[in-house]
């Protein structure tokens, strides 16, 4: 696979290096767009632009949306009226927003007086949506079919109008504007009598999205149902628009990036790593990190009232570390999965007591197991096998304790926090593992430092 | 939305009360299988099976494989052997494999007997191919064609053979069993010329996976490819089946539930949350917790060494959390960012250097900032609100460069760590918080105690 890659690139160079322009070209043409836009986003600052001229306009289209921003903007420049008009003319509507959102206003501008005016009128509806928003992804291209017609004109209409139908697959039946009824290409051509009317064989129940509907509900549905495209509906139940399952695979894997980087302390990035700035990720994290540093003042303030008392069993010192990373990684586990579990739709503030419940009694067996091997660890590891004296057996009881308890606290506040946000309209992917490290660190060091004083009698 | 449902389901006591079941059914007919099959599953143990024999066979069969896997078991004990055979008729190959995967021997015994000796020997070649792997996901229902047949001749096929082939919309084309072409119902919808070849108008670069692919590629290349299907080859590249973008969505979806789980610190689980016991959420999660609590030791030998000059200046153990945290912190940030671009083939081992590079200029910009805040904050909040006249002038000093020196080498590890799992063959995944934590803690001290050491004169 490697290899056949650096032959193909080495073909290339050679071709290039050759000016066999029109070779480069028809090798292309025979390749998938987002291949043909890496390799050409790939060539020598002239030469990309030129041979992405000589490509047919199909492929040139199919390369051009998958391209990054900078170099769509390079080729627009370079394009005379014609070019860009016939590139424009292949776009659907969706693709089109894609690219506008992206460029300076000249660029718009010139963009938006090359397209028909139907279509730029459907450009700038969808540029008024909220940005993430179900309307802000959907494309005007489908079918539409009225009542009445027979599946033989319905095929025929197919056939004759379908080639700029982003969804050519499923048709939509409507009745002023309403959307009431949907029916497969498969219906039609599978269906054995061509006179039979389509009001008789499609499908009734719709299932649809408000243009006002967050993206993530999109990728919640699409995960959900087999659908290959999603009806969009204004607050009126008028059809509107269209999601395929294409562009909803991107959303997804949006949706799931954005969780992610949420979950790992960061706020969410458009950009690909590769592409980003280290002023950009510095941009993206900072926040956080700022945040939860300033915030680890009350573990500071802990330790500082117990100051005295370390001072007298330094060797407690010794395992904050260990408590707080147990804590904190048991917390996380927690609200890793709960996160995920509301992601995909299967939890919501209604099963909070279920949760707490599950995650009580889970904690528990991993609370006895974590101090019954740790009180192993601190009698043969630290105590017998470093000789550390301090390491007496009432030392080993806190630790323990406090282990249990510790995981206890962390996986009930893991759990809990997501929901708790999802409640209150907040993102849930915050209250992952850096958020909830910072409280169980400070929680920890209170049930350690409580439970030491009772204990050792310190303090 | 939510009124609606309680609407719903109190309508639907109410005729289950009634005993009117034909009117459930009716309902329940007009929906889609996922919602039918989550209805189903709520009602009480005898309507439940009830209402689901009453059903039309094709919901059935639609609402039958979106259900949890005991209740699909406790369905065909009660089936009789022809209501056994109308279910499983519906079912396409991949779909009763998912079945037959989770049912015990007599079950498995008694599916596999009731479905004609075609399916079941599809069924018996896809369960031999690793778990997670594309062969294991294909289904072998695809319509194919042969070169020189025209373009009506292909549709009349087409409308013929189309019902049982779960990718209708694109169409193969092969030559002794070798994939040579592809071409959607579109094309043929769209082709002017009913006698014309499908051979002047099929796509010759037909991207494909190879059966023991693993599902991680899958999932890429349907992120990456707008298809409707993606064909699977044997090694000596013969066509063997499809994967079909629903399937794709549930291996996107799939993939990226058990990056996450393994982010979290976590082995992953097939069971979704609500239907995980304590027990196995237990399981899942004591590896892990164990795992990086016993090489906590390391931190509490790190602070055991250093115990008599901390005895002596206490005031730095109330920043080891801070420390701690911040590093931890900075490093998930590089791990998780590393970890998605990597899932999502955007970088690999070979970017290494770009990546390191990157990371020191933003962990440079990172510690930089946190340091002067850091500053700011120990003199103005520890030392003049809280009037801890222990934080000094040189423990700042320490505590800042510390944190300098913490954030570039927890960047740096987050970064690189996961890029060598991958070259390593791991899952970088598993290079994400909690390890990453546990090494950067250690290092993070050690960092600390050298630098107290050489600016307090301590040790």
């Amino acid at each position: 696979m490697v290899d056949l890659k650096v032959t193909f690139e080495k073909t290339l160079d050679k071709l290039l290096e050759e000016k066999k322009y029109l070779t480069v070209k028809n090798i292309l043409a025979t390749m998938a767009g987002e291949d043909v836009a890496a390799i050409i986003q790939e060539l020598p600052e002239k030469t990309g632009p030129l041979i992405f001229r000589l490509l047919p306009k199909e492929i040139a289209s199919d390369a051009f949306i998958e391209m990054e921003s900078d170099y769509q903007e390079k080729l627009i420049k370079g394009f005379s009226d014609s070019e860009l008009t016939e590139i424009l003319d292949e776009l659907y509507v969706n693709e089109a927003v894609d690219i506008v959102e992206e460029m300076p206003a000249n660029v718009v501008e010139r963009i938006l007086s090359h397209v028909d005016s139907e279509k730029r009128k459907a450009i700038n509806q969808i540029l008024q949506y909220p940005e993430n928003s179900a309307g802000s992804i959907m494309t005007t291209e489908y079918i539409s079919l009225r009542l009445g017609t027979t599946v033989g004109q319905a095929i025929s209409l197919i056939r004759k109008n379908g080639i700029d139908k982003k969804s050519f697959y499923t048709c939509y039946v409507t009745k002023d504007k309403k959307l009431i009824g949907r029916l497969s290409v498969k219906d039609l051509l599978l269906s054995k009598d061509d006179d039979m009317l389509i009001d008789d064989i499609m499908k009734t129940n719709v299932i649809s999205v408000n243009t006002h509907a967050d993206q993530e509900e999109v990728a919640q549905i699409f995960s959900k149902y087999n659908f290959m495209a999603l009806p969009v509906v204004d607050k009126e139940e008028r059809m509107v628009g269209i999601i395929t399952f294409d562009d909803a695979i991107e959303v997804i894997e949006d949706v799931n990036t954005e969780d992610i980087e949420i979950m790992g302390g960061m706020t969410p990035s458009d950009k690909t790593y590769l592409r980003a700035s280290p002023f950009n990720l510095f941009k993206h994290r900072i926040g956080w990190l700022m945040l939860l540093m300033v915030s680890a003042t009350f573990t500071g303030i802990i330790i500082t009232n117990f100051e005295n008392a370390l001072a007298i069993q330094v060797v407690l010192t010794a395992f904050i570390p260990m408590l707080m990373d147990t804590g904190g990684n048991s917390g996380s586990q927690s609200s890793v999965t709960v996160i995920r579990s509301i992601s995909l739709g299967e939890l919501d503030f209604s099963d909070l007591g279920a949760v707490i419940w599950k995650e009580i009694r889970t904690a528990f067996l991993c609370g006895v197991c974590l101090a019954a091997v740790c009180f192993a660890k601190l009698m043969l590891i630290d105590r017998f096998l470093l000789g550390n004296e301090d390491v007496t057996l009432p030392v080993c009881a806190v630790v323990c304790f406090t282990m249990c308890v510790t995981v206890l606290v962390a996986k009930v506040i893991g759990c809990t926090l997501p929901l708790c946000a999802k409640k209150l309209g907040f993102d849930p992917a915050v209250m992952a593992s850096p958020f909830i490290t910072t409280i169980v660190d400070a929680l920890s060091l209170l049930v350690y430092f409580s439970i030491a004083k009772a204990l050792l009698g310190l303090g």
